[in-house]
């Protein structure tokens, strides 16, 4: 798939604060594709607590990660940003016209004037269970994600872990592969408990295998894997014919490919300025916790200040020629109308 | 009535920012005093638009001036700020222990280790009626609010204007005073209906009076007022005697004795470093609308950042023995049991 897309402003992270300066954008008139290597909005908060309560919104006496995206969205909907969900952002070029050219692993290539990294504490990535030598086999015979479920027909597949993303996998590779092997460390889960019982059916009715213990070795040749090897509780092992495996061990957070992209980073984080948000290189914006200045804390709530200030400076790129009038929202009638609300 | 309340934060204003300010001030374990003009918190918010929707608070696609109020007092509940509404801080000076003395028009006397001035557009103040010489008689038979309401009994009076504040001291003067005349330009009041309507019945038992027409010219003698003149649309005048004036012109902003702190002014904004937020005068911060840095944005969300930077630095005052550690409310037990959520 090869595709390229025009747009004022592109937004790499569809956390809190890349859905956020959707909005302070939009009120400027300028339009946004968000690019997140997640399936859905919401980041860290909706990926690693959804359901955790959050206290220090202002406002919000208390709201879960899950709600805020939910509010979030509700807040940008006006706005139409377009959103393009399990693409990792690989390059990121500078165009002759001083715009921005974004590439994905996914080849999905967008043409911005303004680039906004919101990217958090990085990319997501899968955390690598603790087996020797697994290095070996990641890419052709061990995935971390299901990018296509064809790659997995007629598999001997183990799926490794217990929460829900090994549970849904387990349920929807079944039907295709010749045999599912779910392997985990004991006999509780926690999925949803309704994937927990159509898994325990199968295996009662003999279509696929459930083993307690740890993957404590692979072999096979080539990156090509021929079988593992369980050890249970009391040290038994077990050999499983295996050409396929998809350990879901969670996921940690790197900074990734955008210590690439020719700007200054420091520790890890990228150095902005106060004022407008700005990298080292014009016309690219940090704002969330990636980012760095004197005094920065990694406080959501800090990125949203960070999303609107930002917006005044991208205004001034994507539109060189016009005057930027400061409006409120409360008092605006042309505000109003962008936000579809006007009496 | 004097008074010395002790205390580790003084925050000048409590409008929204001021409000949050003692969130996070709180979760760092710093009590607050908050002091306001008005007689509620929510500034200009509550003040002057309760209930017209803001659309540009994180997260609340939309929400009223009074509502951001009632859940930002919400979310600080748990800090038990005290409140000092109806007072205007006229003096600040440090202390030689490096502290602060803060005291108001009405004698009150707060010593703290930081003050935050939040104090949004400046104070409120009641807008001069277009009455040609009206100043000579301000403090004497002219007040645009009432303090004590034994200052109003047996008096003829006169009260100008439409709207609940009119109408509210109308109906609480009216059985006190003399002779009470309302008088406003038009036969149509912004004020509460019901109030409205029990001004009316009481012009019809004949226990007052209604004129429609505006002030044109005032008469008296070394501050004491004798008689107004006021003119209908019809340019007819009428002769009132007059010893007391109440006018309600609705509220303006100033900056107020702020001026006069020694703090650095640039065009009656307080600039502040993007860090702490400090003033010129360590120890002093400024943060919301009240204070300026490059790229400032008049915005509440702003103003919320700017809280939670200037907390840090605050911190270091109050405890400058102490180590601070940066801890999340979604994850930290300890600041769960400030916020009294702890599981």
């Amino acid at each position: 798939m090869t595709d390229t897309i025009s747009t004022d402003v592109a937004i790499i992270g569809a956390g809190p604060v890349g859905l956020f300066a959707v909005f302070e954008l939009g009120l400027l008139d300028m339009k946004c594709h968000l690019i997140d290597i997640l399936d859905k909005p919401g980041g860290q908060c909706a990926e690693l607590y959804p359901e955790k309560p959050i206290y220090d919104i202002p406002a919000w006496p208390v709201i879960s990660g899950q709600e805020l995206t939910d509010k979030l969205m509700e807040q940008i909907e006006p706005f139409g940003p377009t959103f393009h969900y399990g693409h990792m952002v690989e390059r990121l070029e500078r165009l002759p016209d001083g715009g921005f050219r974004v590439g994905t692993d996914q080849g999905l290539v967008i043409e911005a004037k303004v680039v906004v990294i919101a990217a958090g504490g990085g990319s997501f990535q899968p955390k690598r269970p603790p087996i020797g030598g697994i290095e070996a086999y990641e890419g052709t015979s061990v995935f971390y994600s299901v990018r296509q479920m064809e790659a997995f027909r007629d598999a001997n597949l183990v799926i490794v872990g217990g929460g829900d993303s090994a549970l849904d996998w387990t349920l929807s590779l079944q039907p295709i592969a010749r045999r599912v092997t779910l392997i985990h460390r004991r006999d509780a889960f926690r999925a949803a408990p309704d994937s927990v019982n159509k898994m325990r059916a199968l295996v009662e009715a003999g279509e696929m295998d459930l083993v307690l213990g740890q993957v404590t070795d692979l072999k096979g040749e080539s990156g090509q894997l021929r079988e593992i090897t369980v050890t249970d509780l009391e040290k038994a092992e077990r050999v499983i014919a295996c050409d396929r495996m998809l350990p879901f061990f969670g996921l940690t957070m790197k900074l990734g490919p955008v210590a690439d992209w020719g700007i200054n980073l420091h520790e890890n984080l990228i150095p902005v300025d106060t004022e407008k948000f700005e990298t080292s290189e014009p016309g690219i914006f940090a704002i969330g916790d990636i980012n760095w200045y004197p005094g920065k804390l990694k406080l959501i709530l800090s990125g949203f200040h960070e999303g609107a200030l930002m917006a005044q400076a991208a205004y001034r790129i994507v539109y060189p020629d016009k005057r930027l009038v400061f409006q409120y929202t409360t008092s605006s009638t042309s505000l109003q109308k962008k936000l579809g609300v006007a009496g």
